[in-house]
């Protein structure tokens, strides 16, 4: 395995060549790998897929990436050093619905399709489970997280709420809807539940 | 495509052979089936693996299921025959809790695992998707409404409580444990849901 000072800073390989690797290079294969996801699965990406879709040789993906569990890993934590927008509207109703609608919409394009693609196969690879909690899921939880926290602190959001609770059940609604009814994920939902649900449990 | 008239009543191949079908040994079968997908997915399943763990031939299970999507689309179908347990305790708070924690123990065997390896496949399957969502999802909320519709016409209800939204949202604070973060389905956790979001939404 190896250590920490044998890893660059994106990845166990990147160090071990002697040039700079070129990163827009990397992203342009990552939003490939994205892609390919998207459209057909975990299962059935291949690194030709994605070499292909990224109109790059299959040698400089296997540079860069050790297989496919590595690519789709380094895939899924880099979506999550993309910070989502966080809002600061000054009220809690305000930062819920602005955060929840354009995390919705991002959940609508191939990110939500991707994340769909790969809930499946979680269970049978616990590396790619631990990066997709770790960062993805960490990462929207982070910032209901702080949204409700900034509430509490102006005395919007009573003490006692049930904080944790709430964070579980706004993502819980998104991803069924996302990932299971397949019903819109749009203004009118959002608005039903910020409004509905969250809001009444927490003020 | 077959008319209504030509199929049986468990599928569109049962009404064209002469003698009745061996309903024990479609069980088996159905039941060899989710059990290969909660272990290996959907992809991964193949008829002949169904066979082996069925200890039946091929030809058998070609008999009855045209391809392995009408074999997995039938059991999805049958798995909503199968009546989950809908308690009647006489309050809500005791039917949720009843229902949710039984639901739960449900999700955490087999079903559950093949319902999560079954949900990657849903955009690309729209057939499969029509039967997982008809009969597996439209149970599950069906027992919910029920319980708060007794609840309602109990006065426990307030007329105006947004029923569909709690529908939603206990179904997906289950999914997206089970699912997702993988943190425990337990006593604990419905307790929680049930006493910290769905009472307060309803009563």
């Amino acid at each position: 395995m190896a250590t920490a000072s044998e890893q660059g800073p994106l990845g166990p390989r990147a160090a071990q060549r002697g040039r700079p690797r070129d990163v827009s290079r990397d992203e342009a294969l990552r939003q490939a790998a994205l892609e390919v996801m998207a459209e057909v699965g975990y299962r059935a990406l291949t690194m030709d897929a994605v070499a292909t879709r990224a109109k790059a040789g299959k040698a400089t993906i296997y540079r860069r990436w050790e297989s496919k569990l590595d690519l789709v890993i380094d895939t899924t934590n880099h979506l999550a050093s993309q910070r989502l927008p966080e809002p600061d509207t000054g009220s809690v109703a305000g930062d819920l619905t602005e955060f929840l609608t354009g995390f919705a919409r991002f959940l609508t394009g191939p990110v939500g399709k991707a994340a769909q693609a790969l809930v499946g196969e979680l269970p049978h690879e616990p590396e790619l489970a631990e990066a997709f909690r770790a960062t993805f899921l960490a990462q929207q939880d982070a910032v209901l997280e702080r949204i409700l926290d900034r509430g509490r602190r102006r005395g919007e959001v009573r003490p006692d709420a049930p904080v944790r609770m709430v964070v579980e059940v706004a993502g819980g609604a998104l991803v069924r809807r996302l990932m299971l009814t397949g019903q819109p994920l749009d203004e009118t939902f959002v608005n039903g539940l910020v409004r509905g649900v969250l809001l009444p449990l927490l003020t």
